[in-house]
């Protein structure tokens, strides 16, 4: 068996090869008792006194490098802290790996890693320590830069995927589909003209305030494979049963116009700026309206809520009143999107 | 100006790579007083109450994937299990990130999750989080695997490689040369029939019979640059002078063979299985007795001290008594070597 580029556009392929090739090779997953891999969340937790230790990590290999709206030194510092953020914790460091082909220019890498702490400084977070490698021209594209987010919370704080239960509300924190439309829109030629750009954005400060109400109860980073593919895996973690409402989810009119064209789910596809959170019913509305108030959260939404403590599937309503179930997608449609 | 391979291969040019772009481009570096990116230490502390979380990362880039003595898997747990022990740390989990080649073996994909794993267990320690991505065939050469490293010690005990000082041992803690070597010598075509092999190995158990004595003050993993990068790195940051016995340092005959005919000198390659210890010189004996008795520290030899609180120098004595300045290499001779 070959590895194909489905096996890493996150989705269902993906799934499989973690969970055969990783997952059953494994034998020590988890330390002290917290989140470990086979939770297969944002991060994992290592207890520590009264608190835990957060950590993920995440490669990036996204083409090309400077994108609108971002670059690889953005994208790799946003989402790994979004990544410790979606799991209730203050990022506090990332680590920044990087192979860099031989003749790449140190012009562009200076541009990166300015981008990379701006970023960074937004979050309040540092880099505190890296790795510097080089492959031959014909070895690499371009550049890799792996991140890994260090964050911290009060012991048993931490907001899991799989916390959803009947009657929570879900909120995701803006439109769907900015960045991985805008990415293959751009490399389809439509170029910088257009308004439609990656939304890639740190969301700490965005999460602190909504996490100040106290009613979340499930937080996921809706990169790869896009909101389908996160509702689901907090459906299935969850054991639960979720009803979208098609008319609530935010989606800009550029963005429908390019998947139209290209044919592409903006559902399917990553957004990097955005979280999509289960809520306590009564809670629902004042975390609305905290998340509201962050300038990465004025288009939220009350998109859908959990309808049944079984099942496992994710409904969605259309705008007529009719019902399918929203299949968690194949891959990520659009490939090396982060 | 252009990226080239010395770029990424330890030593001088590497120095003011990172030195230029990337630690005058970050503003913060350090996370509440903690050990931080500026030191180019092994790690980074960050202190959380009564203990300090340790982190490191590492990108592996090693060619070819499987090598005498080891493998991709192993060197990416060993590695980074080590940077994590040389700041005085137990290494607790280690995260995976894998960047692959559409068309990759999923079979070698196993072989290679089987030794990380193997490894892991050897210093009890956790793969907690990872991500997987895939390039195109004609993106990436094979794989590359960056693992970051989280570790704890109490608070204030971090051993950094500042810390010499005048009349301390010099300890390294076993044969030098054969990761990078034994890859030489194998990419040379030279292949598996001889005995020279990759040292590459987790160390943690050996540091920890050495911490005990309470002697070390200062720790460091010989890799890219080999022995002389590593000691001069120390004795730079401590602002010592420190004198080799040339006599001392363990190398293996074949490496010496091997050496002599590919015109590399034994102490500038890669080590992955070996520590680079000062010591207090009244412990020095009973460490070198605790470091003798692991697996992995039999061949442990004083091989040197410290002369002087000037001069940032490290001399070396000859077998027949002269003494020359053993500078810091401007890269690692053997590319891809970790």
């Amino acid at each position: 068996m070959k590895i194909g580029m489905s096996h890493g556009a996150g989705g269902e392929v993906m799934g499989k090869l973690i969970s055969e090739t990783i997952l059953n090779n494994l034998s020590k997953k988890s330390v002290n008792g917290g989140i470990g891999l086979d939770a297969l969340d944002d991060g994992a937790t290592i207890p520590l006194g009264d608190h835990e230790i957060v950590v993920t990590t995440d490669g990036h290999t996204i083409n090309p490098l400077f994108f609108p709206g971002g670059d690889i030194g953005r994208i790799s510092a946003a989402g790994t802290i979004n990544d410790v953020a979606v799991m209730g914790a203050k990022p506090l460091a990332i680590t920044n790996a990087m192979i860099i082909k031989e003749g790449f220019s140190i012009e562009d890498l200076d541009k990166i890693i300015k981008s990379m702490d701006k970023t960074c400084a937004e979050a309040d977070v540092a880099v505190v320590a890296g790795d510097t490698k080089v492959m031959e021209q014909d070895k690499i594209d371009e550049m890799v830069v792996v991140t890994t987010g260090i964050g911290i919370l009060e012991k048993g704080k931490a907001i899991p995927d799989s916390g959803l239960n009947l009657g929570d509300k879900i909120i995701i924190t803006g439109s769907v589909g900015d960045h991985g439309m805008s990415l293959m829109s751009f490399r389809e030629g439509f170029g910088f003209e257009t308004d439609l750009k990656s939304d890639v954005a740190p969301v700490w400060g965005m999460v602190e305030k909504a996490l100040e109400i106290g009613g979340i109860t499930a937080m996921k980073d809706p990169t790869r494979g896009g909101l389908t593919n996160a509702i689901n895996e907090m459906t299935t973690k969850s054991n639960v049963n979720v009803l979208l409402q098609d008319e609530a989810i935010p989606v800009k009119q550029q963005v429908k116009a390019v998947s139209d064209m290209l044919g592409i789910d903006p559902y399917e596809v990553a957004n990097e700026g955005k979280v999509l959170l289960g809520v306590k019913s009564d809670l629902a509305e004042e975390t609305l309206d905290a998340i509201s108030k962050d300038k990465y959260g004025k288009d939220a939404a009350i998109i859908g809520e959990v309808i049944d403590n079984k099942n496992n599937h994710v409904l969605i309503e259309t705008a007529v009143g009719g019902q399918r179930i929203l299949e968690s997608p194949i891959a990520d449609p659009v490939p090396r999107v982060c």
